[in-house]
Parts: C-alpha cells; sequence; structure tokens
C-alpha cells in the first residue's frame, strides 16, 4: 500500500497549482486607455479571485485535516482521491466564469450556481472519501473513536447540505449564494474543525 | 548514483503540474449570451478534462508503482525518466485538440488517433524504464523474483499493445477506441497489478 | 496542530509556482515581423519579470528566515499565511499591467503605483504574521530573546514603510518608485537579516 | 545558513513548472481546418518542446550533481542560484519565439541566437554558482579533493564555451547552432560527469 505521505504531497502540489493558477484568469486591461479605472473596472475579478483562493486554502487545509486520522491508502481511496483532485483543480474555470458574468452583469444566477456546484461536488467526494475510510475503519488511525469518527462524518455532513441550500438560494438570491459559499468555508476553516477536534484523545 | 527519492518527487512535480494544468485549456464561454447553453456546450471539454486527468492519475499511480521495485538510478535510467515525462506533460495538448474536435463535430477521428498516440509514446516509455531496470536487475529491489519480474514486464507490455489496437480501431470506430482508452487506464488503476501483486512475498 | 514542515511545503510550492509563471505574462513578438527589433521593443517585460523575480525570491528568502523561529501554527497563523500567499500568487498580474504600461508609455504611474500597492500588502501580512506569533511568543521557538523578537518586528516594519513611501513617491517620480521597490527588496535580500541575526545566541 | 535541501527543494519546484509549462506555448490547430495537415505543420513546435524539455531536464540533473558537492549555503549563493532560476524560468519564451519562427520561415537565426543567448546565460550562472561555492571551498563538501575540483571547474566551463561558439557559428548556420545546443545538453547528460566524477573517492 503507498503510504499517505506521497498521497498528500502529490495532493499538495495539485492544491498550490490550482491556487497559483487563479491568477492567469484575470484579463490583462487593454493597453493606452484609463488604466485606473480599468483596473477598478475588474473588481469582480479581484473578488472572484480572493473567493476561490479562499476557497481551495480551506479544502487544502481539511484535506490534511482528514489525513491526520487517515493512516493508510488502497486503490479505492487513490481513485476517491483523485475524483476531488479532479473538482478541485477545476476551480479556476467556474472562477473565471463568475468574474466574467459579475463583470458583464449578466448571467450572475448561472455562474453563481455553477461555481457553487464545483465546491458541491468537492464536498461529496470529500465525503465519499471518509466515508470510505471508516468503513470497518480500515483506513483509520486505531486511537480514533467510534463517537469521533460520527463527529466528524455528521460535521463533513454540514459542507454538501450547506453548499446545496445555498445553491437553491442562488436562484432566488444570487449574491446570499455567493455570501454562503464565503461562510461555509470560514465554518470549515476557523476552528480547525476537523482535526483540532479530539485533543482530549491526545492528552 | 542519484537516489530515487528526488527522481520521483521531480517526477510529481510534473505529473501535478500537468494535470492540474488541464483546466486553463478549456476555453472560456463568450461574455454576454446564453450562458447556460455555452456551459453545456462545453461538454467535450468537461470530458477530455477528466479523461486526461484520470489517465494522468493512472499513470502516477503506477509510475510509484514501479519504483516500488526500482531502488537505484543511474543516467540511463533518468532520460528514460526524462522521456516519459515528456509525454505526460505532451498531454494537455491532445486533450485540447480532442475536445475542439469534438466539440466542432470534425475531425474527431484524427483528434482520438492523435491522442491515443500520445498515451502509446508514454506506454513505450513505460517499457523502456522497465526493460532498462530489470535488464540483469541492476536497478531492482533483489527481493523480486524472477517470476515477479517476468510478470510485470507481461503486465506492462498490455499498455502498448491495447493502445495499438485501440488506435487502430480508432481509425474506424473512433468513440470505440476513446472507451478503449478509459477502459486501458481503469484497468491499470484498479486493482494496483504493479506494485500490489507481489504480497505473498511480503509476507 | 499542523507542523509548520507542511505550511511552507505548501508556501514554497505556491512561491516557485508563481515565480515561474511569470514568463507567461511576456507577449510574443507577432510572427514574421522584424523579429530583432521586436525583440528588443519587449524590453519593458524582461525588466518586470526580473523584478517580480527577485521581489519573489527575496519575499520566499524571508518565508523560510521567520520560520527559523516559528515553530507551531494554529489556525489564525494558518489564514494568515494564506492572505500572505494569496498577495504573493497575485503579483504576476500587475507585473503583467506594469510591462504593458510601460510598453505603451502610457499609465506608468498608476501601473508602478499599482505595483507597489501589492507589494505594500505582502508586506502588511508579513507583519501581521510577525505580530500574530511573536504575540505572547506562543508560535515561536523559546530560545529567541525578547530583544530578539523586538529587533525582528522593528526591521519587519521597514518593508511596509519603505513601501508606502515609494508608492506615495511613485505619483511623481514613478521611476524613482520602481528602483525604491528593488532596493526594498535587496535590503531583505542581502544580508539575511531575519533568520541570519541571532547567531550569538545559537552559539 | 539555510541548508541545502530546502534550496534544492525550491529548485526543483522551479524546474519542474518550467518543464511542464513549455506545453502551453504549443498554438492549437484552428478548428474545422485540415486536422491532419495541421497537426503536421506544427513540427516546429514539436522540435522546440523536446530540445527545452531536454534542455531543462539536463541542467536539473546537472543541479542536483552540483548539490552532491555543495553542503551548504549563503546569501550571495542563494542570490546566485536564484539569478540561474531566472534564466532557467525564461527558457519557454525564446522556446516560443524559435517554434514561431521555424514555422514561419523567417528570422531562425535570431531566434537560434536568442535561445542559445539564454542557454548561455545559464551555464555563466551556473559557472558563478560554482566560483562562488569553490572559493575557499566554504561552501563544499570537505571531502571533495582540490584536484576534483578544479576537474569540475574546467569541465562547468565547457558549457558557456560552447555555447557561445555555437551561438557566433548560428549567425552563419543557424541549424548546426541548433544542433550543438543539443550535443551540449548530451555532453552533460550522459555521463553525468559533474557528480558521477568522483567515486573512487568515496570508496
Amino acid at each position: 500500500m503507498m503510504d499517505t505521505t506521497r498521497l498528500e504531497a502529490f495532493s499538495d502540489g495539485v492544491f498550490a497549482i490550482a491556487i497559483t493558477l487563479l491568477v492567469i484568469a484575470i484579463e490583462l486591461p487593454a493597453p493606452g486607455g484609463d488604466l485606473p479605472r480599468e483596473l477598478v473596472r475588474l473588481w469582480p475579478s479581484y473578488l472572484a479571485y480572493a473567493i476561490s483562493f479562499f476557497v481551495i486554502g480551506a479544502i487544502w487545509i481539511n484535506h490534511h485535516g482528514m489525513f491526520q486520522h487517515v493512516i493508510r491508502t488502497d486503490n479505492g481511496f487513490l481513485v476517491l482521491n483523485l475524483l476531488q483532485l479532479m473538482a478541485i483543480a477545476f476551480i479556476p474555470f467556474p472562477t473565471a466564469v463568475l468574474a466574467r458574468a459579475i463583470s458583464s452583469g449578466s448571467n450572475e444566477r448561472i455562474a453563481i450556481v455553477f461555481y457553487g456546484a464545483t465546491l458541491l461536488a468537492v464536498g461529496i467526494f470529500v465525503n465519499l472519501m471518509w466515508w470510505y475510510a471508516a468503513r470497518r475503519r480500515r483506513l483509520l488511525d486505531k486511537n480514533l473513536s467510534g463517537q469521533d469518527i460520527r463527529r466528524i462524518s455528521r460535521l463533513l455532513l454540514v459542507g454538501p447540505a450547506a453548499y446545496a441550500v445555498a445553491i437553491l438560494a442562488g436562484l432566488v438570491l444570487p449574491w446570499a449564494a455567493l455570501a454562503s459559499f464565503i461562510a461555509i468555508n470560514i465554518f470549515f476553516l476557523w476552528p480547525r474543525r476537523i482535526s483540532g477536534a479530539p485533543p482530549r484523545l491526545e492528552s
């Protein structure tokens, strides 16, 4: 079995590249024009850049959180991780679509729903990875109690559930949906609920 | 001699970057148009993205599988590995060609053959690496039996042989060839046949 | 708590990718034209490439310098580091804006101020990270004296203060501002003042 | 002092990214046209891709070769390494210029000279790094004999000297120059002359 170090290093590489590629989706202003106005006009691109940077960062932190408990891998887990990375590496595309939609003042609704659907896909794969690892605890650290496994399982379900609700809300209130995407990631970012939860076990 | 850790780390970097660069080949929909229709119209790009993501992921997993047994490197092996990486890092190009051909509804046949030829090249370099490493076992772990070496040699030959057949089929039935490329990678992905095979030796 | 190794590795990935992506902002000369003249005409792109390469390199070296003393992380620190990386990964954009402004001979002033503002943002996040880590020394190596902490705090403040002054100067003398950005980074590059300072403590 | 592990890891990241970015310089054929002809017409892009892939690979191998002997770093060495990486990360640009010049059948001479000048810059920085590290042996492994240091110094000088001659030749015989660039890299690739040379010392 491949040890998790290598899987994490490869995943980290994909995270780092996807997060740094976000910048190339920002269109350069036309040369010779009114540059201050052009740079201000690009605010939707900056906003989309910042949101996606934070989203990928939050997913990265939680990915590591999960690997505090997952100490073995097998082929099924590798494939599920690959599917998660496939959704994460896709994020620059809906980010650029979102920036353009806000910028052109049309199709914001569908762009926000499309963006949220990508995050929903990430969330679903995160849950599939956890369920797969936790089934009969085959890939988990033995020191993790059944109670903690159930707690983390419930916590991880918050992600896709909240994204699904936010996407539905986005059909009516697109900006509320976008705010929800940010809120969901702050929820998972602070405090680090997945790996940080069981300190009482370690002491 | 360079130890294999560094070679694997460099190769992993190339794998991670090539897999994450796939997304930038997806053309952005024109702003202000009918976005839902545009996003649906891009399905060939999503399909090509998903296939290449899986293909590169499968090659990555098998690359590591080989390095379970290869424990030394020399210059010849470094050069062969570089040639393999050259073919892998090229994959985003035939992927984009394939997506555009399917999207425009013309030249699918040649695009699929071109895509398959790139995978065939990867497969050939994988075999050259293995033959080079296995000749007089100079770069292999001594615990690997001659029987296992022959079994892995036969197994790795399946790749280029199957790609060659699929490419020929693609001249007549392009979609069957594309389905074969996916099937070949699933074959090598699950179960991990190269490194996972000799458990009876380790016990 | 996540140990700092992983945080540094992820940050290094972002640094390495951002610095290597700078090249794709250089526009290719039109084919078939007067190539020598075209290649010379691109000097603003080469200049912007070289400056940003050095700037990101200098930030990278200082990032590691800080991690000589920071030996623990928590969620707040992770988020601040993510904000710093967000500003660093953004650098290719103002770099391209700067190259185009100089190239077209218009808007140099605003492009230089915009570029400096990005570096100012990096500098502010560097300071926030340090203050956060140094508050009640919670994330610092215990061997670092209070005197050294204050010395590093003062030193790090030089960055944003100098950038702020240079940006203001840039409103009048754009080229002096650009020269200042380079000078600030040389100041932080040579000698490595942050990690290199406390050798008398280590001996 | 920063230990060399981190410097090598960062450098490896830049190498891996620069080598993988080469593919995005290949222009996609126009959709709907005569795809087989278009794919053949792109041969200069494939050639330039293959040459630069090999060149960067050869530089990478030699970079590691040097770090078999360099066991410490200081600020001056970091800066020289950064300058070398600046030249390496620039390679995708002259590669694309070269591909376009060959493709358009004009300006091959200047494109080949420009390409060679970039490799010459890399070679000069390699030599500066070595001289800096070897001066009073301050950054070198103590087991390296003075004779070996001189041998490696002479060997490394072959690079820029050969590039300079090839560039001059390129003003008259552009294709001979291109062939020379390949030959120079094969010379440094096989056998690995820098790290591989002193086996008699290690035994």
